[in-house]
């Protein structure tokens, strides 16, 4: 049944799914159609406080594998994802030290450092603040990845333009407009 | 029972509230608790196409009046926030000729014009394209005020930069990443 067991040309054609990603692709996709939306990733996703995945998150992770635009993700997309949000939980897990699914800074800065981002404590404080409307303390794992995802867009769009180095890029209006828009959550 | 048919001193305490903004707020606030969250919000609020304004639209909207960030609004929060919608409702009737709950370019273009904001129409196909997934050719009303918004406050953080009107403004990495982020819709 698997894709891997299947024979084949290795290198051709679909990549071989895990049979881990396939359990767990067949628990998500609840009505069976054989394609996941974000309203069936967000029934299956609980962060470390017991709540759902936000909408923004799910939404965002759907869009970023979503590559034929349907809305919705197939068992190969869904394999990326599967690896996209173990890459990010093995991170956030690794800092958040009493599993209470939630960072608290200093260590917020240090799971971004290992995500590849420099980031001031000032910011991270301002990201802090940002996330967690009533404490202004802590980040939960959704959160996190949401923010991972738009600094990355962010790095990525600012690169783009600094193509001198210079560490400062200059911006018309649309520009400025475009790529932050562009690159927001939703 | 109006703050308006109360008597006391015109221009002092809380704003009058006007009778149709009060009968408003008692048909959204479903559970009688005197504050309207983002979900009764949603639930009151269908867009051209017979569907709800999307979670996105009502966080943002109720996040713009909520003050002292409880995450809901009073009626005298909601009033304004009604006069929010209403001039918003305003233009975009006035564009959505055919009365179809969407608009087309070019007259989104003339909507955004009549909001104060000048964009080139290749910046209007290319917010269309974002809204409209499907067909990239219509933006519906909450995507119009959502759109509106983060326009509004990049603009104004632009402007905030651009201190002597040259129309491009200059940003390091983490001064572009938090005026990004800081205007995202969510």
């Amino acid at each position: 049944m698997f894709a891997n067991s299947a024979g084949g040309y290795p290198g051709f054609g679909q990549p071989a799914v895990d049979p881990q990603v396939q359990q767990w692709f067949q628990a998500v996709d609840k009505d069976r159609s054989g394609q996941i939306n974000w309203q069936e990733l967000q029934a299956a996703l609980i962060n470390g406080q017991g709540q759902n995945f936000s909408t923004t998150a799910c939404k965002l992770m759907i869009g970023m594998f979503d590559t034929d635009k349907t809305g919705t993700i197939d068992i190969n997309e869904f394999q990326l994802l599967y690896g996209y949000i173990n890459q990010w939980l093995t991170v956030f897990r690794n800092y958040d030290r009493d599993s209470s699914g939630s960072i608290e800074e200093p260590e917020l800065g240090q799971a971004f450092q290992q995500m590849g981002f420099r980031l001031s404590p000032e910011f991270v404080k301002f990201l802090i603040a940002r996330s967690d409307m009533k404490d202004h303390k802590q980040m939960s794992v959704d959160q996190f990845i949401v923010t991972c995802v738009q600094i990355q867009r962010f790095t990525e769009a600012f690169r783009a333009k600094d193509t001198e180095l210079k560490g400062v890029i200059t911006l018309a209006f649309e520009e400025f407009l475009s790529i932050a828009i562009n690159c927001s959550a939703e």
